[in-house]
């Protein structure tokens, strides 16, 4: 049986790989000092990537973008997991965390990912888009959370008006450290299981999935440009390091990406990339209230509409 | 039906009690700066605890020595992660962790607990004591590793001389950081679902348990006060905190006693106490061959025998 649905592997790993040339030549050029260094690797049982770190900049910490392709066959696990009965797959994506050094300038994390599965005799019978980016700052300037949410919601609302809605309060969710009740950061958007059908036609998560990747650098480096230069104490040094902690946390006890990546033996180094590179743990560390830090901590609490 | 099993609750948490505040004075001896903060916390379901931090001391970078008890009824999730049928259940324990300043005492990792399972007539139908403890050193004396295994397998033959090969091999495959095919450290002894049998008799497992927790000081202090004063450089400084880093891995990503904690509600400062102070990520970091950093990498990969 010739399968009907229509394979977008070739154009998406095309557009990864474009957006993650853009993202790194616009990186470099805000960080003015230090450049990507790039790894290509393998993966034993199929597939590959490239992986662009760089660290110690003059504005970057740490930032990583790495684009990737896996195929092969879902362990166990994963088939539970995926809830999918399918074994053979395909899966790419571009995956990227900025983790600035000014303490004003907030993290971000985008990803926007493509999957496909085959039945046995090689049919495309399953396939998906999935992804979103996310805003964690150490403190809050509430026009840059607007900033960021409503760059995403221009570009969801081209393509259905209730989407930003739905995927923004997904995000929210998804995002959440649960063992502290506390949101990782302020959100954005996060979608997964983006199928075609009928009443969408074939390309139109496709569409959608790569206007939002081409609406990254427009939501974020506005933002960087306007905290990079600020003046900070040791002190907020100290409570960005310890936010680092939480987010060490989600990404450690929750991300379902992490969970991908170590359960379909990826490379380790390229997944734990997103990790921050100097982190504080100190035990039962509180802001003192009526502080910028203690207002983060609150609104992390309950998630706010932003726009 | 009256049940058969003698309960060891009452004894347990006096003896926990006590060994807390033996491992505290001598910890708070050896440092000589820092005292112990304590703080009493209470469990909305059940029970409570006595945890006792000591932070940025002479000697210790970060010291957290716990005694907890809850009681209550498990969750669904963790009926199937114990792979019991009841419900009611207690538990108590003491946990402790100590990570050094100087990067050539190793971290420490020490836990001793013991758990109850009643039926819906709060009769005590099951039983068992888990723990042992674990060293983790960032640079590796021959000698250290020794004396620490030494101390353990000495207590472990005055009950079975053929516990501590079986224990040393579990805390090997327990402690491993499997998603970078290394050992968190250099081992020790650890030991799960010690139930009392008809060989063994009713408080085998309790003398067992109880002489090993009172031997930990034995088997660490020497080691700290040999390193706790050898002269270091910033590189050796950093090395300490890309392995930390490691040990942050295993403690989110493979500890099953802060997945126990996350999904019991328990306190979220007390089990995430055992985290590093200061922690560093640094991509596709490695040391170079031929170097004390890389020795240590090399062992980590294949468990040695010590004694």
């Amino acid at each position: 049986m010739q399968s009907k649905l229509i394979s977008f592997k070739t154009e998406f790993k095309e557009f990864i790989s474009n957006l993650q040339d853009e993202i790194c030549s616009s990186l470099e050029a805000v960080d003015g000092k230090e450049k990507f260094k790039e790894e290509l690797w393998t993966r034993e049982e199929g597939g590959g990537g490239r992986t662009r770190v760089l660290a110690f900049g003059n504005v970057l910490e740490k930032a990583g973008v790495n684009i990737s392709y896996v195929e092969g066959s879902l362990p166990d696990s994963m088939l539970n997991y995926l809830k999918v009965s399918h074994r053979q797959f395909f899966a790419t994506g571009i995956s990227l965390v900025l983790h600035p050094i000014n303490p004003f300038a907030p993290t971000v994390h985008a990803n926007y990912r493509y999957f496909e599965l085959y039945d046995s005799d090689k049919n495309l019978v399953d396939q998906w888009f999935g992804g979103g980016s996310d805003l964690t700052p150490c403190y809050l300037f509430d026009e840059d959370a607007i900033h960021f949410h409503l760059t995403q919601k221009k570009v969801c609302d081209q393509l259905n008006v209730s989407y930003y809605s739905k995927f923004k309060t997904a995000c929210d969710e998804y995002f959440r450290n649960h063992h502290r009740n506390e949101g990782r950061g302020i959100g954005g958007t996060f979608f997964d299981y983006l199928r075609p059908n009928l009443e969408t036609g074939s390309d139109h998560w496709y569409q959608f999935v790569t206007k939002m990747g081409s609406a990254f650098l427009e939501s974020y480096i506005p933002i960087l440009k306007k905290r990079m230069n600020q003046k900070f104490t040791e002190k907020n040094k100290h409570w960005q390091e310890i936010r680092r902690g939480r987010y060490v946390e989600f990404n450690l006890i929750h991300d379902k990406g992490t969970l991908f990546g170590l359960k379909t033996n990826g490379r380790i180094e390229s997944i734990l990339m997103s990790l921050p590179s100097i982190v504080r743990w100190e035990y039962n560390f509180e802001p003192e209230e009526n502080t910028e830090e203690y207002r983060l901590t609150q609104i992390l609490k309950n998630p706010r509409e932003w726009v």
